[in-house]
C-alpha cells in the first residue's frame, strides 16, 4: 500500500490524519488542605490526613511544527472542555480544528468540575432538571422550538449529546479560585492564546491581570465577571433574568488588560430592547455590557474588538459559537485575527 | 526539510509521531428524568423540565490502519480516564501506549464521576483528606515511607500528580447504571476489549454478561464486585479493611463470563497472612478472592487467568500497575496475551 509521505498528513484537510507530537495531561496549580492531628495507618480517620484540591485539569495535544503559541480553552458554566472536542452533532470541534491549523491545544476542566473534581470546600449536588432552561439560555430556541435558521442540527440525538455535556460544579464556584489555577498553567507551558467561554470570560480577564504570558484573549459570549477599573463602573443592567453587575478591580490591574489583544464575539438572537423572554434577556445586557466593557480597554489604551456576527452577516449562531454547525467558518475567524495580531 | 513517510511514524518508537486517523468524545447511555408540570420559558422552574443524566463520557482515537478491535479503558473508584493518560511522573500511560500499537481507544469517565458528573441521584461531596489513606491503600508504601523498591517515582511532583488525579463521585457508586452505560457503549461501537481497574471490576463482569461484544477483559486489580454463581459463593473474607463478601448473580449469567478470555493482574507488597496494615490487608482478601473468582470461571468451562506479578518475578507494582514505573513491560504483557488469544 502506498505510504504519503508525513507532510501531507500534516497540511491535512478535515478529514486527513492528525500527526501529533505529544499527547498528555497533568494537573496544575490548587492547594493543599490539612487535617490537625496524627495519622494512623492501621486506622485511618481525617486526623494528619491532608487533601490535594482546587487545581484544574489540562489534556494537551502538539502538533508536528507547532506554531509558537499554543491555546488554552476554558469552558463555561455547567461545561468541561468537552464543549471543545466533537460537536453536539459529531464533527470535529476547535480542539482538533485548531491542532489541524497547528497550534498545541490544552483543554482544561476547572478547578471543581469535571476531572479537577476535587474541591478543598463541601458542596451538595442536585439533580437539577435544566434542559429545557438551557435550551432557551443557550439560544437554541424558544422551548420546544428552534429558532428559524438557527445553526444547531435539529437531530434528537445532537440534542441529547447538548445536554449530556452538561456536568456540575463539585465545589463552589470561585472565580479567584479558577484564575490563580489558570495563571498556574501559564506559568507552566510559557505565553500562550486564551479562548474563553460564557463564565469563563470573568476568570479569563483576572488570569490576563495575574500573569503575562497571556498574549491574548478571544471569548466566546462572556457571560459574566466584567471588571472595571474602580471608580469607573457602570450601573448594574437589569434583565429578566436577574440585574447583571460589573465588578470593580484596581486601575493598575485593569491597565493590565490593555497590554494584549482581546475579540469578544456574540451570536444571533439576542435583542436590543428588554423582553420577558428570559433566555433572550439574558444576553440582552451580557452584550450590552460587553460593548461597555470594550469601550473601557479601549479608552485606557487597549485594544478590544467585540464583533456581535449577525452585524457581520453571520446568523443563528447559539451561545455554543464554537460547535454550531458554523464553526469552521468561525474558526477561520479566529484565524484571521490572530494572523492580524502576529500571534499565528 | 525531510518529510519522514507516514508509515514510519506509525511503526513509531515512544518518541515518533502519533498519526491519528480521527479523535473525539461523546456521551452514550444514561437515563432522563423528569419533574412534573408545565415549563415556563420566562420564569422557569424544576416543573416540566428533565435532566439528562447517569451516561458515560468516553474520549476515543483511531490511529490509521487500526486493528479491528478498539480497547475500552475504564477507571477505578476515585479516578477518571486520567488514570489512563500520562502517568504521575510523566510518561507516556496506557492511552498512548496502546494508540503507538495500532489500537483505537476509548477513554471512559463513568456515570457520575468527571466529564460524566450529571447524576440522577443527589449526593453531597465533603472535602475529605484522604491522601494517606490512598499513599498506604494504593500500596506506594506506609505513609510517609515509600515501600523498597516500588515501581513509583519519588519525586514530590509525582506524588502530588497523583493525589490531583483523585476526583470525587458526583452521585452514589452504582456498579448496575455504571455497566449498563458501558453496555451501551460496546452497543455503539462494536466488538472491543475492555481494561478494567480496580473498582471497575465488577462493572466490567456485569457489562461482558449484558453484552457480548466484550471479547475479552483485562483487570488491573479488581478490588470489588466478584460475582458467583448462586449457591456457589464463597464465605466473606474479614480483612482489616472490612470484609470483602462476594456477589450472587444468576448461573446463567455466570457462564456468559466463561465465552471470553479474561486476565486479571495483581502487583506487588500484597501479604498473604492477615495483618493490622490496613492498605495491605485490603488486598490479601481481593487477591484470594480472585484466585477463587477464576477457579469458578474455569470450572466452569471459562478462560480465566491470574497473574500476581511478583510470582513471575515483577517486583515493585502498586495498584496502579498500568501508569507504574514498568508500564511499558505490563504493556508487553498484555500485548503477548492479546496476541495469544488471536484478539490483536
Amino acid at each position: 500500500m502506498f505510504a504519503p509521505p508525513a507532510a501531507t498528513a500534516q497540511q491535512a484537510s478535515r478529514s486527513g490524519p492528525l500527526v501529533i507530537q505529544e499527547q498528555g495531561s497533568f494537573a496544575v496549580g490548587g492547594t493543599v488542605s490539612s487535617t490537625p492531628g496524627t495519622y494512623d495507618n492501621n486506622t485511618p480517620t481525617a486526623a494528619g490526613q491532608s487533601l490535594h484540591g482546587d487545581h484544574l485539569y489540562a489534556f494537551y495535544q502538539v502538533p508536528q511544527n507547532p506554531r509558537p503559541l499554543p491555546i488554552v480553552m476554558l469552558h463555561g458554566a455547567y461545561q468541561s472542555a468537552r464543549s471543545w472536542e466533537t460537536t453536539p452533532d459529531g464533527r470535529e470541534g476547535f480542539q482538533t480544528i485548531f491542532l489541524r491549523r497547528n497550534f498545541s491545544t490544552y483543554l482544561v476542566d476547572q478547578p471543581r468540575r469535571g476531572r479537577a473534581g476535587n474541591s478543598t470546600v463541601a458542596t451538595t449536588i442536585e439533580p437539577a432538571p435544566y434542559d429545557q432552561l438551557f435550551f432557551d439560555q443557550f439560544r437554541i430556541g424558544t422551548w420546544p422550538n428552534h429558532f428559524d435558521g438557527v445553526q444547531f442540527d435539529r437531530k434528537p440525538e445532537t440534542l441529547n449529546q447538548f445536554f449530556r455535556s452538561v456536568t456540575p460544579n463539585t465545589g463552589p464556584y470561585d472565580a479567584g479560585v479558577i484564575s490563580d489555577a489558570i495563571s498556574a498553567l501559564f506559568d507552566k507551558i510559557g505565553p500562550g492564546i486564551l479562548f474563553t467561554h460564557s463564565q469563563a470570560g470573568g476568570p479569563g480577564w483576572l488570569t490576563a491581570i495575574k500573569n503575562q504570558n497571556v498574549k491574548a484573549i478571544v471569548s466566546f459570549e462572556p457571560g459574566s465577571g466584567f471588571v472595571f477599573p474602580a471608580g469607573e463602573l457602570p450601573p448594574a443592567m437589569p434583565s429578566a433574568a436577574g440585574p447583571l453587575a460589573p465588578e470593580p478591580v484596581a486601575p493598575e490591574d485593569f491597565r493590565k488588560l490593555t497590554r494584549i489583544p482581546i475579540l469578544i464575539y456574540y451570536g444571533d438572537n439576542i435583542p436590543t430592547e428588554p423582553t420577558a423572554r428570559r433566555g433572550e434577556d439574558n444576553w440582552r445586557v451580557r452584550l450590552a455590557m460587553a460593548r461597555l466593557w470594550v469601550d473601557a480597554v479601549n479608552r485606557h489604551g487597549g485594544d478590544a474588538r467585540l464583533v456581535h456576527l449577525p452585524a457581520i452577516g453571520i446568523r443563528g449562531n447559539t451561545h455554543f459559537i464554537f460547535s454550531d454547525l458554523n464553526n469552521a467558518a468561525i474558526a477561520d475567524l479566529v484565524s484571521t485575527f490572530l494572523r492580524e495580531k502576529k500571534l499565528d
